[in-house]
């Protein structure tokens, strides 16, 4: 087969054939297929799209570049959700031990932050001693002993997507639905989870501003997943305000454990049980336990010491915390009407909490705290938000971020939020 | 300024500013911008076109990347001729001269052929001892002394074209109207010539099949042109049916050479003359001299066998024979209906006479002589195409490639040949 054919082929017909994707899959895993020419493939596919047929194909065909896990010997239903990416979302915390205490194992394979939005493993990273690599075999003991594992997704899963991903970022062709969706399901399936629920985010902090969009998306990847036999759902949810009070690492997993001990900020609870739910109906566990009552009594919080314990972290340890702090005051009293997710995320970045580069590093303690959420009333002077950066000098580019990143009316102006869950896709 | 801004810029709101143009041919020129970049901008200019203003501006960028020439000391006006490339187009040799004769400076910098179609420098290397190389002074000298050179492209001009060619061969990126247009332009601008005849190749054996598509490249390369001050036109010429009775390198020199004695094929005879006094007439000589004339008088041949020379070759010399010729017969009597410019160019090619790899040597004496074109009556079993090559293994390819490359219908059968010149663009 020839990869100009290939090229010309999407470009002109517009749809490729089965053979034709896994060849080019294939050869280009290999080095056979240039990353020049991948591009232009790229490029043709954000222009001409995919069909549903092609798009099973391609998706099978990165499943088929690396090793497909597989958790048939576990007792317990399996069970995952993958969020696009927001700010303040660190659902997967309180999530992952709330679902496993619930009687479901859950193999959470998670990544890394890039830009504002923050990374489950950053987060997790802040627990003194805790590690993100496990191998195979651990991984599988974990799920048997504690029923949860977040940790890194290993290099052997879906290669061709390690590579396609970060071509696409250099030549403009990850806003695409199809190379979104395959992406995202691809590592989902040869994780070698039976059900799924896909967390995607819609608004302002998320990759995708609009509901439209993210509907496209969530229907692409609940389609993939249904034909590749993973039981599939999708909730589209807002990303306009960050979730919770917090944006950074250490005090998101603050945040989280708030939840695992009850109480907490009722987005981030009503996220984490709704998601819960979803999950559970998913694996076939729609009946079991509830995930409210896991979080109210004490059994979400057990499962996560163990799996932190499991992982080589200190439950109980100290959370690291930033060595300054920055008051940002409310410049007038009223109603907070609008508090900018990519604002805030932006901010947090600029705080340390992100990373530009992949192989920056982040800073543990740095964030933004929300003392005031949509809805609620501030006075003039009063604090609004505070910032944490291990560095003084970052307080002016995160103050910067934060310009016109919240607006506050009259007290009496009337409110009412736009609700945390917009849609659901396949449930 | 950020290439991946730049891909999105033409990706999404389809037109990019001179600065963006300016700096990403530059910056790819200098490698700073990677071929898997660029290959995603091409692939999203074939998407969404150039606007006349964008194509000026890339026009020029690559012209800027290299050297200009300039023969501006020259007494005399310099006029230049492009083809897009057809089977059996050995025009540039009897036309070079014979403009050179009538009065005007030709400096006609060729290539050579890639594929079916043959090039230039190729053809007139069977010449022992003739050299495709000069420098610009060896060049200017001869357009001062001789009137006309044909001569291979310096690296010195528009070497983005010459990165962005390579390019777009491997990536499915050559088919567009604007990048075709650029390449071609940038190249005759930087040149140096101050007019230009564009012969534009429509049919089978063409690179643009249909006359819609050649007619709108014509169009943005005269427009190119005229905006850059080079005196541009263009003629649209048949290219479903050979050109003379010859496809090959050594072939074809032999016919150019009837030509310049006053005789040859009708057709070569015709395109030659009408070019010529295109050419003449853009470069302001349209009153001078006529090329029907030159070829008559014999003064086209004498500057022919004075441009050979200056460059090492013996124009009185034997030119190289392939060692072996098969017959094509008439399979039966009656009138040639149709004769395929590509079918006889891929038998040309597979005889030896073409090249597959850049890097490839092609034969001097392989080919195909054609006893009969369109129109003519054959009868059964008598000859139709001689082939020639220096292994005779090749014929039976070269035979696989002529079939249904040729009709004979009844010798009654009205016969209306299609136009030579089908269209003339700004002339």
């Amino acid at each position: 087969m020839d990869v100009v054919d290939v090229i010309r082929a999407k470009r002109d017909i517009g749809v490729l054939t089965g053979a034709q994707i896994d060849w080019v899959i294939d050869a280009y895993t290999r080095g056979v297929v240039a990353e020049e020419q991948m591009s232009a493939l790229l490029m043709a596919i954000f222009f001409r799209g995919m069909t549903a047929q092609e798009l099973n194909s391609w998706t099978a065909a990165m499943i088929a570049s690396g090793e497909r896990m597989d958790f048939g010997a576990l007792s317990r239903p399996t069970t995952d959700k993958h969020s696009t990416g927001g700010v303040g979302d660190k659902i997967t915390l309180p999530l992952t031990p709330t679902v496993a205490a619930c009687g479901a194992a859950v193999p959470q394979l998670s990544g890394r932050g890039l830009g504002h939005t923050g990374g489950t493993l950053d987060k997790l990273e802040s627990i003194p001693g805790w590690r993100a690599t496990l191998t195979n075999d651990e991984m599988l003991q974990q799920l048997r002993d504690v029923g949860g594992v977040i940790c890194a997704a290993g290099d052997g899963l879906a290669p061709a997507d390690r590579k396609l991903y970060a071509l696409r970022d250099v030549t403009a062709t990850v806003e695409s639905v199809p190379l979104i969706a395959s992406s995202i399901m691809s590592k989902k399936i040869a994780e070698g989870t039976s059900a799924l629920v896909l967390d995607v985010k819609v608004g302002t902090g998320a990759f995708m501003k609009d509901v439209a969009q993210a509907h496209e998306l969530a229907e692409t990847m609940v389609e993939l997943g249904i034909a590749s036999g993973v039981k599939t759902a999708a909730l589209l949810t807002d990303m306009d305000t960050p979730l919770g009070r917090t944006a950074g690492n250490a005090l998101e997993v603050a945040e989280a454990l708030e939840v695992l001990a009850g109480g907490g900020p009722a987005d981030v609870v009503e996220l984490t049980v709704t998601l819960a739910r979803e999950m559970l109906r998913a694996c076939g566990l729609g009946t079991a336990k509830d995930p409210a009552d896991a979080l109210r009594d004490g059994s979400a919080m057990d499962v996560w010491r163990r799996m932190i314990r499991a992982q080589g972290g200190d439950p109980d340890a100290d959370l690291p915390r930033a060595a300054h702090t920055c008051v940002v005051s409310a410049p007038s009293s009223g109603r907070v009407v609008r508090l900018d997710a990519l604002a805030i995320g932006t901010a947090a970045w600029r705080l340390g909490a992100g990373r530009a580069r992949k192989e920056d590093a982040v800073s543990f303690g740095a964030g933004v705290e929300m003392h005031a959420k949509p809805g609620d009333v501030v006075r003039a002077g009063g604090p609004l938000l505070t910032l944490h950066a291990d560095d003084e000098e970052r307080f002016a580019r995160a103050i910067a971020a934060l310009e016109g990143g919240y607006e506050i009316a009259a007290a009496e102006t009337p409110f009412t939020p736009r609700p945390l869950v917009i849609d659901t896709v396949g449930a």
